[in-house]
């Protein structure tokens, strides 16, 4: 039902049918390996658990598993599901689920990977605790607290003790830490900003650890951070597990961030110039159903002179200004945002050296 | 590949799992036969040609030809072989497509139907040809003209007469007409903006209809409009076809267009409360990945009090002000433009009475 993929294994980068998501090979497992190698240098016991959000992509899972994870992060019942179908047997959704139908689709895979979730309220513990007892199976619960992102997450503290004891007390539960994201602070351009914001995270989420450890509740893990902090939560004293997901892709908005670890694109929308009808004007075959604009209109790779000026359905008028773009040439689009890009497409297309590799599914399922 | 729907024929719409598309059939059939019949009262030889690129669904395409209509309009192949697939007879490709890859699947789809696709350069025409003489089979061809939009097109007049004749001479086509698509002027809010939009296309267009009688070049088909603006091509006197799509379906930014016609939202992304951490805010599970934010973020059906705030990947943050909104409850969001939400999508839940109706697949291939 999803389609054929764009291309086939052995053919050449420019026969690839536009538009398509083409991964660099060499970039990506250069990102895998560059953050593996930041967290494991660190030497303090904290984990990384890469997010899959960005790419819900099994092979890049494994991928991930490989360079030393022993888990993900999913963010819907659907990706966790592919995960576990995929062979990975440690998977956190870091997210909160309510209703008997997505519980039960959790605690399914409970039977045949380690499960952990979040929570903020009790009537998602109602729901979970319901399921986990339903298929004799013990879900291992997070609870998400509120560290500046003004999301999701119960307020640290007090309130977030009265939530972990009252998971404590459910069947089929058993307490297992903080989910303590914040999600806002990785797009502060500035590291100094990005700093603060995570020393406020941490004080917040080291306070509630004490809170919890004088109720008598043992906090196994402190799970949060993203590419553009982890670098903070990772010598925090209090995170114990690292979320990054965008780094394995990275995107135009991501590279703004003013940053001393360079990660590289491994991620582009391969378009074709469908039509140039007048000078400095070309039109490609990537709009908004090939590419998400919420964070950024694309950059065209190796073409500085070339802008994307806007995004239709699935047109993208180019100014072409000096540069001479035929009816036919291919370009790369660097995303500005990979997550939502990602979910537009049904496969990803490996490249390396020019040269596709067998396509990789996108698990859209939700 | 798709992934299950979610959810099965006879479900309460309250037991669909979220986030998830949901179509009130009532509202999709009200708009579908209101069009269908402001073009017949209008009598004049007008015909709707439905643009399927809102919607990519066989079977709205379908109720769309019961309607009366003869034919619809495709914007990638991958819809145009999945309306061919699905049974439909006459397809207009209202877009340019470069290459042996697209021109050759193009070409295999005019062994089962009357296919017609556009122009606005030389070598679009050469590899229809190639294609179309390889395959033995006719593609009629319209000249694409830029009748305001800046977008893809030739200049009116000398431009396309020589395009025409161009096409006219080349083994495997068939001069057609022209697409005089004026897709800037749909949004434009106030009647007489968008009626003065079109007054220009259509001299631009009569003009250049002109021109080919001169050349000898018979001009059987004119074809444009949209949602916006048919109203004013249908009186045009020029023009002999439109192109309306997302008229069925409707979104909250076509809404916002002035308007005596009006048509129903049919389109909602129905969402689950899954955390209200704190009072006045709630999150619901429809963020970036579930709604296109590119024409705003999405308005709360039958809420309005309560204010769709900021979308991240999988979340979308509300502010409930004096509305209580309990983890659990369901709410159907109107998204501000229909397209390029339903190409987050693998499938289409239609409703009728609050019960669900058998999915639709949602055709994403390119």
């Amino acid at each position: 039902m999803a389609g054929q993929p764009p291309a086939t294994k052995g053919m050449s980068l420019y026969d690839i049918q536009t538009p398509a998501l083409v991964i660099d090979l060499a970039a990506l497992e250069y990102n895998i390996s560059k953050l593996a190698g930041i967290v494991k240098a660190q030497g303090n016991g904290v984990t990384l658990r890469p997010h899959v959000k960005a790419h819900k992509s099994v092979e890049i899972a494994q991928c991930q598993i490989r360079a030393g994870s022993t888990g993900v992060c999913c963010q819907t019942v659907g990706e966790a599901e592919t995960m576990v179908e995929g062979g990975i047997l440690d998977i956190l959704l870091s997210n909160e689920i309510i209703g008997q139908g997505k519980a039960g689709r959790l605690a399914r895979l409970a039977q045949r990977s380690k499960i952990t979730v979040c929570v903020d309220d009790a009537a998602q513990v109602n729901d979970l605790s319901a399921a986990a007892t339903q298929q004799s199976i013990i879900l291992n619960v997070l609870v998400e607290i509120d560290v500046g992102a003004a999301r999701c997450g119960v307020l640290p503290g007090v309130p977030a003790v009265e939530l972990a004891r009252y998971v404590a007390a459910k069947p089929g539960l058993r307490f297992a830490g903080l989910q303590a994201y914040h999600g806002a602070a990785q797009h502060l351009r500035k590291p100094a900003e990005r700093a603060e914001a995570i020393v406020q995270a941490a004080t917040l989420t080291r306070a509630t650890v004490a809170a919890l450890q004088h109720a008598g509740l043992a906090c196994d893990v402190v799970t949060g951070g993203g590419t553009g902090t982890f670098g903070n939560e990772l010598v925090s004293g209090v995170y114990t597990e690292l979320q990054c997901g965008s780094y394995a892709l990275m995107d135009a908005d991501y590279q703004k961030n003013d940053s001393d670890i360079i990660f590289k694109n491994a991620l582009f929308v391969l378009a074709t110039v469908i039509s140039a009808p007048t000078p400095g004007r070309a039109v490609c075959d990537a709009g908004l159903k090939a590419l998400s604009i919420d964070s950024g209109l694309p950059e065209i790779h190796a073409l500085p002179n070339v802008v994307y000026q806007t995004a239709s359905d699935e047109h993208g008028t180019l100014q072409t200004n000096d540069v001479s773009l035929a009816i036919g040439s291919k370009i790369l689009l660097i995303p500005g945002h990979c997550d939502p890009t990602v979910n537009m497409h049904d496969w990803l297309v490996p490249i390396r050296d020019g040269k596709v590799e067998t396509p990789w599914h996108v698990a859209r399922a939700r």
